[in-house]
């Protein structure tokens, strides 16, 4: 299989491009989230989302940790070549570590950013609580 | 009203906070682009997308040349304060320069990205061909 559309993907000069993970069902837009080269040929290996962690400056698995991976069904670029999209199955349905569906849960409401997206699970039961 | 909603949006090092515009009916992810505190308020106040062009370092009010402007419906902002999506109206059904509805109009197929989507309008037409 050809490499070449790797060459295709405009890394920004920290090696980084912006991958937007949406649910491939219904639309709604899950969590944006940062690879390097080698997170989205592990990803497209795969077929299971890998980001690079700026934070913590280490490839991360999604899910590693919570179980809740997202299987990619799909990968589009954008037109300058320096945005993706996966298409996802979310397992367990919770993207964010708050324990909501999606991380985008807040909206500007009257000058006020307002929680719109209930808990699904409680982070501790995901995470933990050491 | 208060302006406080912006104090808890993080603009990263450079002043700046990703933006993802999304179509409010059909949650098609249309383009992703970047803001900075001036864009998101004049985006806020006027209804209307304004982004930062970070190739011309200007605010941009998206369709100012087309006239393909985006109608903001709702600004969302995830977990992390550090990523907005705006659910829009896009005028004229077209949000990509090169004549598409998306940006997105690229999939990764077997090693090749593939434009799957039709040009709707000749960018000539769109932007002249001066």
């Amino acid at each position: 299989m050809p490499t070449d559309w790797l060459s295709q993907v405009n890394f920004d000069d920290q090696g980084l491009v912006p991958v937007i993970a949406q649910d491939k069902d219904s639309g709604r837009v899950l969590m944006m989230a940062w690879m390097n080269r080698r997170a989205l040929t592990e990803t497209v290996d795969s077929g299971m989302a890998v980001y690079w962690s700026r934070s913590r400056n280490t490839l991360w698995q999604k899910g590693e940790q919570s179980g809740h991976i997202q299987r990619v069904h799909e990968v589009q670029l954008d037109c300058d070549g320096d945005v993706l999209i996966l298409k996802v199955s979310q397992e367990g349905g919770i993207a964010c570590h708050t324990g909501r569906q999606s991380c985008f849960f807040r909206t500007l409401d009257s000058g006020e950013w307002k929680a719109v997206d209930p808990v699904l699970k409680d982070p501790r039961e995901i995470y933990g609580d050491d």
